[in-house]
């Protein structure tokens, strides 16, 4: 039906293919309703997914995490073309399947200058132009989702690392070096940085929907003016910060002088804003040096996530004690649980939200590293087995994000091996300690090291970055054994990073411990040469999984160190049953 | 004398900077004496570094290995210049300190096309061109050393991994995959693996200088037709391999049909010769595919290649049993010391000659990874202390290297610490065991774990590719910390490849633990998925250097079974005194 409509578009655009892609004009990881266009069109919810429509083909491309969820999902006529690699393999499959001279169009918001330049660079050796033709389903997608306006708050000053003003100046001072004359910033938790601000446009993600441009004297923030209230106006107005209507950035850029120099990132820029750049301009794209400022947290931000913890800790105790009691006694659904760590959550100070959607999953449900349980397909939990629980939230003072595995009841002896394996590697990444320089990628295998002697490993990276009350996910570092992307950063001293090891055997079980670590000088020298990581994530770790003789002495040592320190910041803030339960779970392995 | 010479040269010629680098027409490591142009004018020795020539400046970059010798050495007028990185840095000088529209001359056969690519890329910016002029020392450089051209030989068939025929049609299948006509080998390895072939031209490099091209259907030698012998040249007909002066290069490329399309390797490939190809021909850069095949050890080879160790490992006993007892009777230099781990290994059969000089390093001297002794700068070694020698040799059975730290005498507390932690690194990375697509990278840190714990690092890998009865440092493959080159190359089964950590403490010691290990499939699974090591140099390792205290069990356990693995392996060939040696060396730690 949309697609009928869709191709009568194609024909009065003369284009041969539309390409749908899963996006925003802010290249966001998580996307407004409004702009699940893929999702909508095709049936398919998946996080990761491309849409391709010719006049004789309807295709969607998405990686391996997804080919299950996409089979079950997508509606016909949509086909499923399983990706080998993350590249963007339809790029191929247009180069071989249109003619020479074709014209493939797309939504200019939803993509990124890079992926247009790729577009064109694979294209146009059939001579296929790629035409910006926007958003096609503007007037057949009835009930379409609003784009959310929620309004903007400021971050209150308690919490904040570095004013705004500092900022501001810090940026423009690197404005100077690179002697550019304009900064665009359009990635949404960039400019939340920058300015302070927070919003709710977006589930999980405290952002505001903006562009942000800042040059040698002003700031300019490109907003909903209905989002944001006069107090609000009056405290960026403080700041020097100068609001313009959200759209009228495409005319300001537009009008920009020819002798400007406009610092920007092409891999997240997208390519409607990039074309309105008059030509004569000259171009610097790097990666946002925003990226690097706010991956530093500030002494204060980390007195103040430690504070938050603390508190997340505590909602995991709670948690988890009343999932060990629950159990016993009645069947607990694996939504019901989420929605319980969800609760606990609510109740500690300074929550603002859930930082992502909890994945609660028993048994073999957690073989799947990104499962989520839906009222349709889940499962009733007992007392035995494992359940694993990867959840956070949103703070005033931080964001979290914690990986527990439990056992229920009676495990088996290779769930105990395989735990405890990966509470080798954690504890080897964890007292890692290592030169200046070290990047990502130099410390990823120490997770893996015990598993891998196993002839086990795990698909995914074994950390990531995560925000101060911003995104969960946050670069430009991270643990993985790409030779690209955020494994290629070298680690410094204010960094926060997810150790994040796991296994899985699929039908089976999954086992993932996840902890948050802080990036620190290390003890030794004093000139700053080595680095190591604080642990800073407050939750037992469940000892009932470890087998004891697995473990080095120095292991066992970390383990009951780290459990003191659980037990020494939590206790005060637990009560009755809660505070014997961590006792318990904290008491030193022998 | 000859600065001044040269600077009419660079009249005649019409350039303003002459660029004498450290190189051969075959890129090849060690130069022979014959192209040891910057040696001779700058008086530097250094095996890396580049001296350029204006009308008013004479200068020598070099990297922070050789400053204090460069300093020592460089001859009036020559100045330091002490590069920060690796990079060609000259280039930026150039571009700084010529005139617009300057030209800069090079001898076009000392160059790889790259690097020529880089200099004109760098210098267009000023209108700066590179011009081709040959080596303009020609005349002027009296009692030159001349081109050495020792006969040519067949490695015997015995030692060989795969007949001649095989690989050359081994490579032709690759050509037809790759769709191009004609493969040019420059490298002087790969020639000789190619072709099985070696020589004698280059001290400690078994290769023969010469050029070779395959097609469909030719093999061709160019080579110093004296060089070849009536009977090498008859083995050689046998696997129709045509022979060609070695000057006759150029002129063959330069008739090469325009349709022709030439497989070759821009890194390697000298600029005179890439410019000999007409430009009509399509020509396909990309790292040596042979690079890959002679990486990979066949099973004949890896069989013949463990007794080569067996055999490399007797002459070690013998000289460490030799200095043991010389050291408590009298004064032995580190010259004569080194010289008799030489004559030791001339003992052995198949033996050919040594394949580096060897490091032999009294005391605070091996806290220079390079160190080398002569006449009028070594140490004499006494009964305390520890020392150091890094030596090997060439077989007709393969490339031997091997790195042992022992104890001459009484040691400190903080030597036993270092030389352990060394040593658990060593133990790590031989015992790593790792999912296929693991690359060095990957694998480096666990080499250094240890040493990062107490704020130690050394500066430089932790191991290279070794060849059979090739070169000692031979690619793909490789472990370091760098983010391009070796590291970067995946661990396939029937590698070789060093493991040698070390820690230097300058003006104290040095210390460095070298065995070079084979890649292999893992014992579980087998599927083949994932690989490992095994450890096939065989010499004790200094207990006396080991602090028992500091190993876990499996560490223990890892030197007790490859101590009796080396008693095993050694001692039939061992005799009177020495087996004594070791088996007391041998012994288990308990």
């Amino acid at each position: 039906m949309e697609v009928e409509k869709l191709r009568i578009k194609l024909k009065q655009e003369k284009i041969a293919a539309y390409i749908i892609p899963t996006s925003d004009p802010h290249k966001s990881e998580y996307i407004s309703e409004y702009w699940k266009i893929r999702e909508w069109l095709t049936g398919f919810s998946g996080s990761a997914g491309t849409a391709v429509v010719t006049a004789s083909h309807t295709g969607v491309w998405t990686d391996s995490r997804y080919f299950i969820q996409a089979e079950k999902q997508l509606k016909s006529p949509f086909i499923l073309h399983k990706m080998k690699t993350r590249a963007p393999e339809y790029i191929d499959w247009l180069l071989d399947h249109l003619a020479v001279g074709d014209c493939v169009g797309i939504d200019e918001r939803l993509f990124s200058t890079t992926e247009v330049e790729i577009l064109n660079r694979t294209l146009t050796i059939k001579q296929i132009n790629v035409l910006s033709v926007g958003d096609l389903f503007r007037e057949m997608w009835h009930n379409r989702p609003q784009l959310v306006c929620n309004p903007v708050y400021t971050h209150p000053t308690e919490f904040v690392g570095i004013v705004t003003s500092e900022k501001i100046a810090q940026v423009r001072v690197y404005l100077k070096e690179k002697k550019v004359s304009h900064y665009l910033v359009t990635v949404l938790d960039e400019i939340a940085w920058l300015l302070n601000i927070r919003g709710s446009d977006v589930a999980y993600n405290p952002f505001v929907t903006s562009y942000c441009l800042v040059n040698e004297l002003e700031t300019i923030l490109f907003i909903n003016e209905k989002q944001v209230s006069e107090n609000v106006m009056v405290e960026l107005g403080r700041s020097n910060i100068k609001i313009l209507p959200y759209t009228e950035i495409m005319r300001f850029l537009q009008n920009l002088q020819s002798t400007s120099t406009i610092l920007l990132d092409k891999n997240t820029l997208n390519f409607q804003l990039f074309s309105s750049i008059p030509s004569q301009c000259k171009i610097v794209s790097e990666p946002s040096i925003i990226t690097k400022f706010k991956a530093i947290k500030t002494p204060k931000e980390i007195a103040l996530y430690k504070e938050t913890q603390i508190r997340d800790g505590v909602a995991m105790c709670n948690f988890l004690q009343w999932l060990e009691n629950e159990v016993q006694n009645r069947k607990v659904t694996e939504l019901e649980a989420a929605a319980k760590s969800a609760f606990f959550r609510q109740q500690q100070p300074n929550y603002v939200d859930l930082s992502f959607e909890p994945i609660s999953a028993y048994q073999q449900n957690a073989a799947l590293p990104h499962y989520s349980p839906t009222e349709e397909h889940q499962s009733v939990l007992e007392p035995k087995g494992m359940y694993l629980i990867d959840s956070g939230a949103q703070y005033l003072g931080g964001t979290t994000d914690i990986t527990r595995t439990v056992a229920l009841g009676a495990v088996t002896q290779e769930q105990i091996i395989d735990f405890t394996l990966v509470l080798k590697g954690h504890i080897r990444l964890a007292n890692a300690c290592f030169p200046v320089g070290t990047k990502g990628i130099h410390l990823d295998t120490l997770a893996r090291l015990d598993l891998w002697k196993q002839g086990k490993d795990y698909g995914h990276g074994t950390g990531h970055g995560i925000g101060y009350f911003l995104g969960v996910h946050e670069g430009p570092h991270g643990f993985s054994q790409a030779t690209a992307g955020a494994s290629m950063v070298p680690f410094e001293a204010g960094m926060l990073v997810t150790n994040e090891p796991g296994v899985y055997h699929e039908h089976k079980y999954g086992i993932r411990i996840e902890n948050v670590m802080v990036c620190q000088p290390a003890d030794f020298g004093t000139d700053g040469s080595f680095l190591c990581f604080e642990t800073i994530s407050y939750c037992p770790i469940d000892r009932k999984l470890i087998d004891r003789n697995m473990l080095t002495m120095q292991e066992i040592e970390w383990i009951n160190i780290y459990h003191l320190k659980v037990r020494e910041l939590l206790t005060e803030n637990l009560e009755g049953e809660v505070t014997d339960w961590l006792i318990k779970n904290t008491n030193p392995l022998r």
